[in-house]
């Protein structure tokens, strides 16, 4: 709970007290390596925190896994679309090393919000946040080559080469894991 | 001020003393064909709705002008990332026909949000439906052809091909004015 905690005072202006009560609306739970936050066609009804641990979100395009996303520590993590519209998921959302998370349910979270209502600017900031995120994605992936797209990714992240496994990085930056090996060792 | 009070009504559950005092936070503004909302490099400091019109979002990338997104009738406008981070707009929003806007300023937007609470929400929502759009954008250009995305934009959007400029469109979508010309004359 702790490192939950002093995320939630170093990353917003909530008081010790809000933050108190806003960790005492969470659970935490554990996913082992492999094991699943949502999965495709599931209804996600949650939001989460994640304190340490990967994650990898994709799609089954044509029968091929199409990742689109990861997570790590202090990163939040939903998949919003079937959130906020109630429909299935189009995505999984799974874990690729042992992860720990705060998780919370929807209605618990709007419960949340009428006792702290500055969550609502904080959970906007969260989705704001996200939407940049992958606004720079799509430019990047309309716009520049796989080599630029490779060094853009990386300088902006260094776990993406240290924990997550090529063929996965290689999905994500739109191309064949072939590809990146050959823009790694150019680069390297 | 009409059309946009009625919209206000149905698009979220504003009483109608709420939506008269949001409308009269705004300011009605027109642009003309080619006019800019924003320029690349200027700090966005505005969020408008749009009554009528279109716009079109780009960004010059070595020296072309690469279209992310579009605006029309009913849609929110602004760029995010300059108004929400305080940085200079990478991006350009113009007027691709006579364009009517309600817009308001960031400090008004937050004096707003203190006289109506609820403005917190819906604002959260609408950049959560952008979050939603750009996440689908990246995930057809990393996943569908080029032919399927011409395919799923224009289902999705039949004004893409009634009132935007091909190239533009073309430009959308990652692909050369040629290519969507090959893959118009292959489904019309």
């Amino acid at each position: 709970m702790e490192k939950f905690y002093q995320y939630l005072l170093s990353a917003a202006d909530f008081t010790e007290g809000e933050a108190r009560i806003i960790v005492s609306h969470f659970e935490k739970t554990e996913l082992g390596k492999g094991d699943f936050f949502i999965k495709q066609g599931q209804y996600c009804k949650k939001v989460a925190f994640v304190i340490e641990g990967a994650l990898l979100y994709f799609e089954n395009v044509k029968g091929e896994e199409k990742v689109c996303d990861f997570a790590f520590e202090n990163d939040w993590i939903s998949q919003y679309k079937s959130l906020i519209n109630n429909v299935p998921s189009e995505l999984n959302i799974q874990a690729l090393e042992k992860t720990i998370l705060f998780k919370v349910g929807r209605e618990e979270l709007e419960k949340l919000k009428q006792v702290v209502p500055k969550m609502n600017n904080f959970q906007a900031s969260i989705v704001e946040y996200n939407f940049i995120k992958s606004a720079n994605r799509a430019s990047n992936l309309a716009n520049l080559t796989a080599k630029e797209r490779y060094v853009k990714e990386i300088s902006a992240n260094s776990k993406l080469t240290q924990r997550v496994p090529q063929y996965y990085l290689a999905s994500y930056l739109g191309i064949k894991p072939q590809s990146l090996s050959r823009i790694r060792s150019e680069i390297d």
